[in-house]
C-alpha cells in the first residue's frame, strides 16, 4: 500500500545540508513520493519537543509514512525503528521517544522492527548520519509499499521507548501544570486540558509562575484581550496556553519548557 | 479554473511546524496542488513588510492562488478574506492591508468576499490558527476550481483595508524618502524610484541619514564600486537602495525600517 | 535529455524572498520539474562553504541539473556560467569556485559556456539578482533539455576558477590540518581523511588547537565516548572530525573554519 507523502521532522536546522541530502536520497528512490517538511528547527536533540509536535501535528498530514530524526544517540545502542500503528500509518526513527505520542495518536503501536542494513539502506550506513543512510531510504520505501516486516527483526511493541508527559497536580486548591511547549511567539503550552482546568470562558483566574502571580482573564482568542495584555485560551492544539496578545509572554515572565505554573480561580 | 500552484507567505517562522501544518491541510483537500513558500521568515506582525514581499514577488509567481498569513489580529473582528484580482488571480488572507499591495500589482482587486466557516473551512475553525484551519483550506478549494462566492458573503473591494507606503517628499532641495525594506544583506530599499530620484548614473549623490552625510556614487551593480564602499542603486524591484559592496550598510550606519533618507545631488 | 529534478543552494537565507522567487521563476518556465533546497543556509558570501556543501551532498542528489548561487560578485566581470561535467550532469552558477569541487566530484568539467541574456534568461536581467534572472531560467531550460551550446559562448574548462582547500601537512611528527566546515552541531569537519591521519580506531591521539591540547580517542561514533567527551572520528563525509559528543566542540574551544587543528599518536 503505497503512500504519496512522507512528512518529515528533524533537528537539522537550516544552515547545513542534512534536510536537503535526506531529501535527496528520498527522491532518488521514490521520485514520485512527495515530501511535506514538517518542521527541522526543533532545538538540537529536544526529542520531547519532537514528540510534542508530532503528535499535535500528524492528524492533519496526509499521507501514510512519518519520518522523525531527533536522535542524539545516533550510532550508540538505541534501535532504529519502523512502527506500524493501529490506523496503518509508519512512523520511521529512532527508538528514543520520539515517536511514542504520535503512535498514541494514531491508535497506538501494532507492529515494530529493528531496522538493519539491508536492501532498504543505503549500501554503507554511517554510524554518525543514520537520517541519511538508514532512515530516509527506510521511508522512501515504505512509502513505495515495501513491508514492515521486510525492515528488520520484530520487536515487541511494549519494549519501545516512551515519554511520559507529567500530569497536572492539584495542591493546596491550585492545579499545577507543567510547560511543554513555547513556540516562536512566545505562547505557553502547557500540559493542561480545558476539562481539568474547569475554568468557564470570560471568567478570571490567578496564574502564578514561580513567586510571580497575575490575575488573567480565560477567553478564546488573543484579541480579547487588549494588546500587551495576558490571557489563558485553549490553544489550536487543546491545550490550556498562557500569552501575551501581540507579545511574548515566555521572553517576558523568563518561562521556560518544563516550568511549573500554577492556576486557580479569581476570588 | 484550476490552479497548479499556491504561493505562500506567512510570519510563522521555521521553529514551528505552522508552516508544515499548513502544508499539510492543503495537500489533504489538494493533493496534486504544488505550494511554493515564498518567505516565512516575516518579522513577527510585520504586515507592511508581507505586503511589500508578496507585491515585489508575484509577478514573478506562476499559478493563480496566493495565500499570505501575516495576522496579529487572529481571531477579533478583523475580515477573513479571498479576493479576485482583475488578472483573475485570488489572494486569501487577513482583512489588514497584508495582500492590499498586491492586489493593486495585480490589476487591482474586483470582487471580495468575507470567508465563512463552510464546507471549505476544517470542520472546527480554531480562532488562534486560522492560517490553518480557515485560510489554508479555502486556498485549496480555490486552487481546485472553487468559484469565490462559494466562499463567503460579499465584501465591496473599496471597504478593504490598504496600506499606503509614505511617498517621497521634496524639502530643501532634496528628496526625502523612507526606508520600506531592509534586506538579509543590509541592503536597504527605499519608496523611490529612479525617476523620482531623477539622478543619472555615474553621478554622484549626497545620502543623509539623521545628521550623518555621505557622498556616494549612483551606479548600476554592487560590483560597481570597491569593496566596503557605499552606493546607490535601482535595485532588481526597480526602488532605489542604499548599500555597501559585500557589506552591511543597514547594521554599519544603524539604519531601520521607517527611517528617512536623504538624496541631493552631489556640487 | 531532460531532467526532473534541479538541486539548489545559495547564501539567500530565510528572511527573504529571493529563493521563493527564484522557485517562481524555475516553476513557470519548467512547471513538472521539482526543486531540490540543498541549503540557503550558507553564510553571506561564503563561497567555499558552499562549494564543499556541494560537493559533498551531489552524490545523494538526483537529477542533472544543479544551481549555485553564492555570489558575491554578482554584476561585475565575474563569468556567469553553465557547466556540463564528464558525468553528464550540469551546473549552473557563477564562476568563483563555487562550483568547482562538484565539478571533480561528478568527474570534472567538460565543457562550460559563459550564459548570456538570450531567450533562455528572464527579458532583463537585473545585474543585482542574476539568480533570479539568469541563473535560475538557465537551469530551468536545462531541466528541459535545452543544451549547454544553446546557452551562450564557449569557455575552456582550464579558464574556470577553482578553489583549493590547504592539503594537510607533516610537521615535527604532527599532522596540520585545516578546518573546512564547522556544522549546526558544533561538529569540526577538517580537510583530512582516514588514510592521511593513520590512526587505527580505538587508539587515543593528541589533538591540539593554538596553544591547548586534548587527549582524544579516536571512534566510530558519537556514543563510543559519553556525553560531554571529547572524539575523533571518521565523519559522514569521509573527513576526519573532531566533536563533543552531544555538546558543541567549536563553540567550546573557540574553532573556526580556516584554523589549524594538529594530531599525533599518543605515546
Amino acid at each position: 500500500m503505497a503512500s504519496k507523502f512522507i512528512t518529515f521532522l528533524s533537528d537539522f536546522g537550516y544552515t547545513d545540508n542534512f534536510v536537503g541530502t535526506c531529501h535527496g536520497v528520498i527522491k532518488s528512490i521514490a521520485p514520485e513520493v512527495e515530501i511535506i517538511d514538517l518542521c527541522h528547527g526543533i532545538r538540537r536533540h529536544d526529542i520531547r519537543t519532537g514528540a510534542l509536535i508530532l503528535a499535535n501535528a500528524l492528524p492533519y498530514m496526509p499521507g501514510s509514512v512519518i519520518l522523525g530524526v531527533v536522535d542524539p544517540g545516533v550510532g550508540t545502542g538505541r534501535r532504529p525503528l519502523a512502527i506500524r500503528t493501529a490506523q496503518g500509518r509508519f512512523l520511521v526513527g529512532p527508538d528514543n521517544g520520539l515517536l511514542s505520542l504520535a503512535a498514541v495518536e494514531l491508535g497506538g503501536a501494532e507492529a515494530a522492527v529493528e531496522l538493519a542494513c539491508s536492501a532498504y539502506s543505503l549500501p554503507q550506513v554511517c554510524k554518525t548520519f543514520e537520517g541519511r543512510d538508514l532512515f530516509s531510504p527506510v521511508a522512501a520505501h515504505l512509502a513505495q509499499g515495501v513491508r514492515l516486516e521486510q525492515l528488520g527483526a520484530p520487536v515487541p511493541v511494549d519494549d519501545l521507548v516512551r515519554i511520559e508527559l507529567p500530569p497536572p497536580v492539584i495542591r493546596d486548591g491550585e492545579i499545577a501544570a507543567t510547560v511543554i511547549y513555547i513556540d516562536r511567539f512566545g505562547n505557553v503550552q502547557l500540559n493542561l486540558s480545558r476539562d481539568q482546568l474547569a475554568a468557564a470562558p470570560g471568567s478570571d483566574l490567578v496564574v502564578s509562575h514561580g513567586e510571580e502571580s497575575w490575575r488573567v482573564p480565560f477567553v478564546s482568542a488573543f484579541g480579547d484581550v487588549d494588546p500587551e495584555e495576558l490571557l489563558v485560551m485553549e490553544d489550536s492544539y487543546h491545550n490550556i496556553s498562557f500569552a501575551v496578545n501581540r507579545g511574548d509572554a515566555a521572553r517576558m515572565f523568563q518561562i521556560q519548557v518544563g516550568d511549573e505554573i500554577r492556576f486557580r480561580a479569581s476570588s
